[in-house]
């Protein structure tokens, strides 16, 4: 399956004055009122691009970057202006999300989609739906998928032929394969758990990432999936998913991999292939997780595991080590 | 947002004769039939109401008590003459329970709201809804509010504006601030897991309490948060719930909290303000956990916490100590 | 209630060249084409059955057998030859499997229930139905109950008298007993997760077992309760689940059970009577946990427990133990 995403429109150009409105920010005199075509990395970002820079750990990046304006804070500034014009904020990933908002304006307005309709009123061959079916306008479903009561299927999502979704199933921004079942009450494709915490009222971060579930894969019941709020989340191929799993943001979990029921995945976690996880494991943000690694039901891990890896317990080790220490 | 819980109807009076007819107690030789006007705790009771003492922890409430009569077991009697007049039973909060069924005789009774209709019914101004919206009688929406499809909204909640209902939501007896989102899934204000185990048929205990959701909170998907037995379920200002987070009857939760996914509460737990609680967390019932905690990923909350405290671990402890002794 | 399963459609006969096609394998040379009517364990299996054995476990019950032929693996083939016809696979599990699909071909295309329909298009006395419920053919409902808004009670399901069914909930392959409770957004009976993993595409097991709920339970909301796939998984009489609960196939509570929130069993386990658990608990699979047993919240249990012990921690042991190693 190709992944693109047409899900969220692109604002064409922002103007310098906008970003620095949206960032309470005064445009500094002197400076040209620039237009931007996008927000990227600094690795990826052309020259029509405002990038930023968050840490030094970019520092490479940055004396390679196209970016002519790059977002940063104070301590930076002046390593920035080596290689580019800095505009300096307060948090510079807020920033970011501020203006990637500017530039997707509907990644936050995304909650209900209004421009749903019975599935009688589409005309889809060689699909079967169940009573009370809600379709949005633009979806794609492939010849021998079936979908039960009461779903719904939002715009522009894409199911591949011979799929299977549940009843009271919900999907958004996702785009499933072929031959994936999703059970009873799941929840695809819902902006995940990102903001920046704010007394007054906490500014929810753009999720402009979507859904990715590939060929063969299985999706227990009253599973949470979220979309990326950059990259996409994925599951991959074949992989299979108990009930009341919880995936977070931009995770990407392998192929083959068997999740147990009441799993959970804090965002941008990176599972390998062949990947067994037993009931109620969590894993912690950001980490990697490699091939073949076996996790034991309860765990909680908070470290990258290496290929071929046992562990267990909380937080998990070795699981010869945790079960000879916990005879 | 004022509080006030028009939920439950209360009866009038109940005669002391009923009373002893349900807590299966003959009535007392020379006591006269009293009328109670309602079940109240030794300290707000007055001389209209029936009380209760099922510990000496309230010894110093019982001394004050307005009450006439006095709920207890034997181990109390003689300690309760000195001060009102007891009536004696096997198990206090039970007869409680009974007693406060009696008064609030919908308060068990309140599972499906059949006077439910189709939004298209209503002519709520400025409140957007999807398809197969259901509203019960005497609902409030703010404007500008939207509710998403196969929601059900069941009488006398309020909702106040700007909020965003997602699809599959139901909510009862509750109250819902302004610029409030609800995502998909989410079961707001069910009766609370509370009953007298009886192993002929368990006694469920009543719940006239309701939920209360303030100003700018988030709730996740899948999520369940039950309604109070007596006082209210909080969930405070401007605070974030991730995806099928579990609340349990009379939680209250301060302030600017993030409570990330699958974290689960027990009953009556009371929540500072600014807390952070890691995924797959779990509290015990009736602990008080301070302003500014920060509850790691995986922990399990036995005792109380203090102020400005970082806790890890099953049972949760100092998070230095923890990750020194697991390294 | 008397337990029968007439959920699923048994071919009456399957030649023995029709499962050596599914098997992949070879049909040995004068090897007459026996007709069998159906696949049992080597207990109850009678001569007109196939049987398997994949564990010297059994060994006791092959010498007694009565089947004719027996699917084992190469290890165990001369042990078998001794009392039987062995049937030589790589993997025997997966052998019955796929045998147990061809004598119940609908034991795995059972996602969606196509037969459903309106409860209005019903003459149900006596019983009280919200909007838009869906129901299937041949549902048997007792007097006095009451089935929510939006919920799908799917062909053949039986739910006794005197019972609630929440909103948004989902029955399939059945049996439900009186004066039951199912609070919103549970989905029970579903297939359980089991399957061979196959990197191609994993192969699902069969599932012909049912889920039971006996009498007085109260279920509650986003439980998902998974059915058997040979035997059935039992919720005994008069014990309460409290909300986001997950069970797995085959699993058997007992009576009077007090399960808090958010907690798990993997498959196949056997709980006794009068067990209490505390909420997030986990427990493993294929474990036989006593009566009078109380497990603390939190705890991850790997191993049996004995009558009337009270555990914590994981793994899970003496709570004394737990609670001094930890104060």
């Amino acid at each position: 399956m190709k992944i693109k995403n047409s899900f969220f429109k692109k604002i064409k150009f922002i103007y310098l004055s906008d970003i620095f409105k949206v960032l309470n920010v005064k445009l500094h005199k002197n400076k040209k009122n620039f237009k931007f075509s996008s927000i990227r990395d600094l690795e990826t970002a052309t020259k029509y691009d405002i990038s930023f820079l968050n840490s030094l750990k970019y520092l490479d990046k940055l004396k390679k970057t196209n970016a002519k304006y790059v977002i940063t804070e104070k301590k930076y500034e002046n390593i920035v202006k080596e290689y580019s014009t800095p505009i300096v904020v307060l948090n510079s990933l807020k920033a970011v999300a501020l203006i990637t908002h500017l530039f997707y304006p509907t990644s936050l307005d995304d909650f209900i989609d209004f421009k749903i309709s019975k599935s009688e009123n589409y005309n889809y061959k060689k699909v079967k739906f169940g009573k009370n079916v809600l379709l949005g306008k633009n979806v794609k479903i492939g010849n021998n998928t079936i979908i039960g009561h009461n779903s719904i299927i939002e715009s522009n999502v894409e199911i591949g032929s011979n799929c299977t979704i549940g009843n009271n199933v919900l999907i958004k921004y996702s785009l499933i394969g072929k031959n994936v079942v999703i059970l009873d009450g799941a929840v695809i494709g819902k902006k995940g758990f990102g903001f920046f915490p704010d007394p007054k009222n906490n500014i929810r971060y753009p999720h402009i990432g979507i859904v990715v579930i590939e060929d063969n894969v299985e999706i227990g019941s009253n599973n949470t999936i979220d979309r990326g709020s950059i990259s996409n989340t994925v599951i991959g191929k074949n992989s299979y998913l108990d009930n009341q799993v919880h995936i977070a943001h931009n995770v990407n979990i392998g192929k083959n991999c068997i999740i147990t029921g009441q799993v959970g995945f804090a965002g941008s976690s990176v599972i390998g292939n062949n990947v067994q996880i037993g009931g109620q494991a969590g894993i912690s943000g950001h980490l990697k997780i490699g091939n073949n690694v076996k996790i034991a039901g309860g765990s909680g891990v908070i470290k990258n595991i290496k290929d071929n890896t046992k562990v267990m317990g909380y937080p998990a080790k070795d699981i010869r080590n945790f079960l000879k220490e916990n005879k």
